[in-house]
């Protein structure tokens, strides 16, 4: 009898956008006819830039003639990608060869898959509140999961801890759901921590385009020593609308290395074994991404969900609520009035002014008491959102 | 200090069409301007059908406007290309709900990342000469490997054997690379094997299209017990022309349960945590294929590669020599004369008639001594390739 994996049994079940959904409904069953404000889930609503619609046009033709057509892609990624990427990272000062690229089909994708080359027997340390699939896929490799709390004390930006023991450490900056950035000091202590200790840092870069601060880090190879310990994944999702186009990239340094083994040398072998690369359609619409005209264009749609999240943090600062994002990324953190619970307040919220949010407890226990708003909606929506929460919580 | 996966140190490299490719190199700076006839590698040479290009066009289109712009996908594939994958099914008399219809990049995708279901404790049946990346995502997971032979004494369709005890049993019907399909009695044999045993069946059924024996099964669940121990691995890549714009789908049933833990619940588990879905532009483009118009150009396009594989097993029957596949696959599988080995035979027809294939030896050792052709090229590439074939090998 084969035996299936059994750490699945160890899973918690996700309950939390199931329960907002669940709630929602039973709001609108209740009260036909009301136009709820969505600003729970991160998914963007503006369409593809210009750049990349005609890119993808492009490459759909050159499928539909056999002079054109491309078969078979590399299994790392086209090389007119890897490189256009690297010259990206290059013009904001950080050297990364095209083959340390790796194009993937999502950030989501590969923090699930870049999980099989570590053992299963190290530990996986995840700073809290996070996204609920870094604890999930290292739980289904039966790997121990080491929580480190952060909280309005630290800026939910916590620093290393010598207590803390773990091999992989997992940091996001700009944080979801926290929307808190590292200096470039603090991530430095990560990066001088991880090296210290021979950890490994998986740095989910998702949200880096929505940093305006010219101080903040980008990228981890901004720092000094993050080559030999770091593997950055990287995403065009929010950054030029890409969540249900599906396109992601990874940088994983020639110089990282463990035990003896090259784990850039590790992932070739990975990716060779395990996948026929990325859609040839969707790498070109990607390329278009990070050409000038592209960037252009991306950058005027990031500019409209950063002009919600100035609306909304206005908004608060008027009704004087402790909250941290908003500036470097497209999710405010804010604290529950009137010491209320995340779930208290999404009731609260979605029955008195048809707001919908995320409670913060759904990213960890000690996201309990905080409150979860993306702004990628539209700013009409966002701006009568505001309004409404200002009247109401200025009662 | 983090351990990597250790087990990637037992990986053997696999030279097989990195060789061929330097051996071809070394020849054509050898011999410039010299036309070689590729034969070797199974991509796809014919463009994407019309409905398919129309599909793509479209859903591109889609992504360009706000009103009609598609954020996340759902994890485990959009509804309306789950539904019309189950309707093909049913045409096909086989009833499989949407649900139990999994969208993936491909198959080789797929065959990778379904493994998370099992314990690495449990052991892999590789049916040799295989897919090199059974063996491989296998080792890398720590995996025990059994290896199981087959020849010309049983068509390369060997019958399970009570001897040979492992939990995951990898079965590619029509097979790559001997082109050999099991008929409905000896795949029942595999079925019945794997329930009196516990095992779970990976059928790999990337090449059903190219079946054309109305007697031989193209799906496994066509047999019974199957869906109590079966996953089915499917793909566009050969059917209608997707290596390059990747998508595949697989079949996990509902029934499918070990050790109390159901398969189907956990692969919906896994998928909703370690992927975002595959992207809106290719699912709707790979919708098309299902439909009455899409079904029409993809058979017209495989038509074109079955004529090559007629012109060739002709030459073969001409020279008679032994062969399988060929009928009711893209691939042949032939006896290399005079006891040639597999790379000996590379070279001769590489030198003497400048026409590339595949050393059957790549794909396990009871492959050395054969030869695999691919029928993806040209018609007239493929007729000359057969006329030199004939002409060399009468001599």
């Amino acid at each position: 009898m084969i035996r299936p994996n059994m750490h699945y049994k160890e899973l918690k079940d996700s309950y939390l956008f199931y329960n907002i959904a669940q709630k929602t409904k039973t709001y609108i069953e209740e009260h036909p006819g009301t136009k709820l404000l969505k600003m729970g889930i991160g998914d963007v609503s503006l369409p593809l830039c210009d750049a990349v619609i005609q890119a993808l046009h492009e490459a759909v033709e050159e499928q539909a003639s056999p002079k054109s057509f491309h078969g078979y892609m590399p299994e790392c990624g086209a090389a007119f990608l890897r490189e256009r990427i690297a010259k990206y990272y290059e013009s904001r000062g950080v050297s990364v060869s095209p083959e340390e690229v790796f194009v993937s089909s999502g950030a989501s994708d590969e923090l699930g898959d870049i999980l099989d080359l570590f053992a299963c027997s190290s530990s996986a340390l995840v700073v809290e509140p996070a996204y609920p699939a870094y604890v999930d896929a290292n739980v289904m490799a039966g790997r121990k999961i080491v929580h480190l709390d952060s909280g309005e004390e630290n800026g939910f930006l916590p620093e290393p801890n010598e207590e803390v023991k773990a091999d992989l450490l997992y940091i996001c900056s700009p944080n979801n759901p926290t929307g808190a950035v590292f200096s470039r000091k603090q991530l430095q202590a990560w990066v001088d921590f991880a090296n210290k200790h021979g950890a490994v840092i998986l740095f989910d870069a998702a949200y880096e385009a929505f940093i305006e601060d010219e101080t903040l880090p980008h990228s981890i190879f901004e720092l000094d020593g993050a080559r030999t310990c770091a593997i950055e994944i990287c995403s065009l999702s929010k950054t030029a609308g890409f969540t249900g186009t599906r396109l992601g990239y990874t940088i994983v340094p020639k110089e990282l290395e463990r035990n003896g083994m090259c784990l850039h040398e590790m992932w070739v072998r990975n990716r060779t074994t395990k996948t026929n690369g990325v859609s040839y359609i969707i790498q070109k619409g990607g390329a278009a991404v990070f050409t000038e005209e592209g960037q252009k264009q991306i950058h005027e749609n990031i500019q409209v969900y950063k002009n919600n999240a100035k609306v909304l943090m206005q908004a608060l600062d008027k009704l004087e609520v402790w909250y941290c994002g908003g500036k470097n990324a497209p999710y405010i953190w804010m604290k529950c009035p009137n010491g209320m619970g995340s779930w208290e307040f999404f009731d609260y919220l979605l029955h008195e002014i048809q707001v919908v949010g995320t409670p913060g407890e759904g990213f960890g226990a000690c996201g309990e008491g905080y409150f979860r708003f993306s702004t990628f909606g539209s700013l009409e929506d966002t701006k009568e959102a505001a309004e409404r929460l200002v009247k109401l919580l200025s009662k």
